[in-house]
């Protein structure tokens, strides 16, 4: 990380200084116009980092792009985007880059592997991972990432699919403050809220814990809803009544799982779209390793864990997480 | 319930009917004058009852009293409250009576016991309980005062202490939508919310849905922080980001758990004041036992009972119930 | 309780004197000839209680039987009991009368209600409950028989359809020394245990106690099992180890939820027979009730209780309650 | 692992070749004579490491020894075991090695790490992890040690600090059916049983199971002895009651973790001695992680984890398991 801390060590003049002297190889500077000219990495264009990287492309940062699949790669093609074979190629061209991955196991396979990021990554570069994945994988790759001269920042993101789409995703971002201010402009493009968390992990850590306790309300709300319903209560009245009340949360005022409460939800279009339960299954899987690692009890978090592990395994795994109110329901009368 | 029945037959001539024939032994007309001359009934001077009791005081209605402790009785009639010395003599002198008491079983003896209010209520008189207890309890009161021509409403409050000194509760009601109109005004002098939530119970009902939501939601963000703490987040920013995420709940964001976090709250004051544990526990059995007899799973709901209890067991009865949080924290680093 | 009593003070004369003298109305002797001329009164005739009346009868009791269901009725009838259209007839010809009913409300129904066995039951009548009910619920019932001049006391049973069958029930009796005597020799002839526990309702609180220890091994059985296979064990041998270890349980050795573990129990028939996954949940309940009652926490009792409801509401309700295995299994790998 | 194979290879042959041959650097043989002669290592002579070597010793297995601490390692020298200062320093003198030691880290640090044990280990040596570790980590060191042409095998045991003592352990291997039958004489001499579970890490899997049984069992067996008190049973015939019952478990019977219960068992020690919550807490976590690896939903086993943690965090950390009894009792009851 040497490059990168004599150039933050020029505190103030920095940006001035980059774009005077064009110097290649380092962090790009934060200069809009500068910017936009050099090329940006973006590796995994799945649900969501497809959305991502062609926000990247409508604000003018031109791209090079890898995934496995080439469908997804051939439509970002269309619009712009120049392609490559393997991460390391990406890595080899850029000096910002962005990753979105399903897990840690992709993470450490495109930054470690062979043809992976590190075997050709340049020195100075900022590589932005936006997967959510387990902090001490963070962690470990910014460590290899210091080794090459390179700084590695966790960023994942809050917000679905449609957030992604529409440019509202919010970042969590661990890193250095330096990395954190570097990362902010090429962030902003894609999200409105750039969150700096702490050090390299923090931003994996707030996603992690934001999520526990997401799937907690979430099948709190469900079963509330439920039991009120059996007691004589009118669906939407109950909603109305938490939310003016100790009970509410975002579950049961925004995205209410009880069929028929909100418009526009997926529980009232039978679960399809949104976050799948099989998604939030892993994300509380995370929340438990990191649980077990600190030695932090989290006795809610590891049931709404298991209860969404079970719905996964039993049909439910591609149904949006609010399915757990279907889930808790007496199927017997409901058929 | 005849009585009751016939006079709100009468629809919109009933309030003008009852001031011109100042008919006694009928249920008090909604008129502010009128219903600030007839004595109204108050049973159940506890931490909760006695603000309650004054609140009426202040805003005019003359009360005839009861409660077991001397000394609670003694502070109102300082005040002007008439004294009664049992139940059933406060419900020979009036045709409007709240009661605030502790459980289920304190109800039915204030109301079926020797010397109780079923002993001596007046026909058409109408009998709010604002105790939190079983609904299934509060449907057989219902039904008992049907049989003696009066009418029992479920009346039970959200807010604490504080909402009740200063008139700001929020009242659950059950009972018919005239039972409704008719206390209305009456509540309305103790808090700032009146709603109408169903038949007699329905008031109970979301009570203790609204309860068991918030211990989940307490719990879980006792964990969500005490997590992330440990994963290095700074608590303030912590709350922060969940608050602005899909973590948000009630919890977080007004009666945050984990202590420096929000001022005025009782995780900031060693846990002390608020709503204890041992009563949190008991509102959580009480959404147990209905969540046993209408077989509606409540995975969450049972967990944050037990461990309600274990805390009550374990020293924290009496501290806040967001001491969760101290609850799930290693001791043995903290002291 | 006067005459049961003044009985029971006679001591060791108490048999012969009345072999001697035939007094009526009085509890029946244990003298195996006196015994089986007397009639003994049989309600309750459903899946166990058939087969409990056919051992009695087997064994010379000659019966009175009352069932709500003809059918069952008509078959006992064809073996040689006596018919009764109403409790109160059953009670008013014996001095002994056993009840198996299926739930606490029956119980009071049967017990209380119109032509109910309170309605005529002679004094000093034995009246046994074999029902798995609320423990205060069996406490109201002796208070009042103790009322009218006979004695009631508990006696759930341990063991299935089977044992009922077979005669091989374990009987948990909560009573006085003296009851237990009295009816143990009845109860020996449907079961091969009786177990005084003490005074009443203590074999309710043992056959709920047993029972949630019970749900609790099997669940965690199932997780075991299935952990273990998902990382490579194979079944039998598992189980074997289990078995050798600290980890053995009634429910891992006799009757083992993994299919092809064992031999001739339900989860080698696709989890038909033993016992319902309904009738554990509703036992679950009762367990619950008395945990919040007497303020016992029981965090895996009552998640069991949980597991069990979830389970009845999705389909496993008439399969046995080994089928938690299944439950857990991931059913996209199975199917 | 060429040298191994080609040993096995040999089959029935195998033993008499060695005697005749006096090959070194092969695994040694099954003959007591031979294997006695040649040195064995053994590294981690904790609480339960030092029982299990000083029983190598006494069978007469000459041993070379290392531990972090001088005094363990001093009192095994006097019995006469030769010292080595390191890891690697052992593995260069055996073809037999033992190690015992706290967690994952720690057999990565002994094995993998500098002066560990494959940076000297020799070829064809049989090394046994008697370790109670992730199973992953077991695989991934077999792996390992088949590239330097040893092998690895894990073999974690059951029963605690005196089943060491007496050489009574249940030794669970995991390896092929060969390195299992070379591990079984040098298993004997410190456990009575020695159970073949299948290939590397199935040993662990086969602990990690038990445990998690073994937890939720005892915590059940905890509930229920504190409900039936609390519903009026004596403590020891509840117990019976149990164990003649469908709730009969392994701490029912041989731990019952109520005081007076049974004699000689922790409970009847104000819980000292035994195995350590915080040792239970440690297994549970493993077997979490298996749990999310696998994707096997354990609802009892994670409730276990947390109430283990919670207990290890509030003053239980060194108190035996069975303290689960304890931690739920009312506290203000028996202070």
């Amino acid at each position: 990380m040497s490059t990168f801390s004599n150039l933050t060590a020029r505190g103030g003049l920095f940006v001035r200084f980059l774009q005077l002297s064009q110097v290649s190889r380092t962090i790009s500077s934060s200069s809009s116009m500068k910017s936009k000219q050099s090329l940006v990495g973006f590796i995994g264009l799945g649900n969501m980092g497809n959305h991502m990287a062609r926000n990247l492309l409508k604000k003018g940062y031109p791209l090079v792009i890898y995934d496995i699949s080439k469908d997804s790669v051939k439509k970002l093609q269309e619009d712009g985007a120049k392609v490559a074979t393997t991460p390391a190629e990406v890595a080899s061209q850029v000096n910002r880059l962005v990753t979105m991955l399903p897990a840690s196991a992709h993470v450490q396979e495109v930054y470690t592997g062979n043809n992976g990021i590190f075997s050709s990554v340049q020195k100075g570069s900022l590589l932005i991972d936006s997967s959510t994945i387990d902090p001490s994988v963070s962690q470990e790759m910014a460590k290899l990432a210091q080794g090459k001269g390179a700084t590695f920042i966790d960023a994942p993101v809050s917000g679905g699919v449609n957030a992604a789409r529409d440019g509202l995703l919010t970042f969590m971002v661990g890193g250095s403050e330096t990395a954190y201010n570097l990362a902010k402009d090429l962030l902003s493009s894609m999200g409105k809220n750039v969150v700096h968390c702490g050090t390299v992990g923090t931003g994996q850590a707030a996603k992690i814990c934001n999520n526990m306790l997401l799937a907690i309300s979430m099948i709190g709300t469900s079963e509330a809803m439920n039991l009120g319903i059996k007691l004589g209560l009118e669906p939407k009245l109950l909603a109305k009544i938490l939310n003016m009340s100790s009970g509410r949360c975002w579950s049961s005022e925004v995205y209410n799982p009880c069929p028929g409460v909100l418009d526009g939800v997926p529980s009232s279009n039978d679960y399809k779209g949104g976050f799948g339960t099989a998604l939030m299954a892993k994300d509380l899987g995370l929340a438990q390793n990191a649980s077990t690692v600190t030695k932090s009890p989290s006795p809610l978090g590891s049931l709404a864990h298991q209860i969404y592990r079970i719905m996964t395994n039993s049909g439910y795994a591609d149904k949006d997480f609010s399915s757990a109110f279907k889930f808790l329901q007496d199927k017997k009368l409901n058929s």
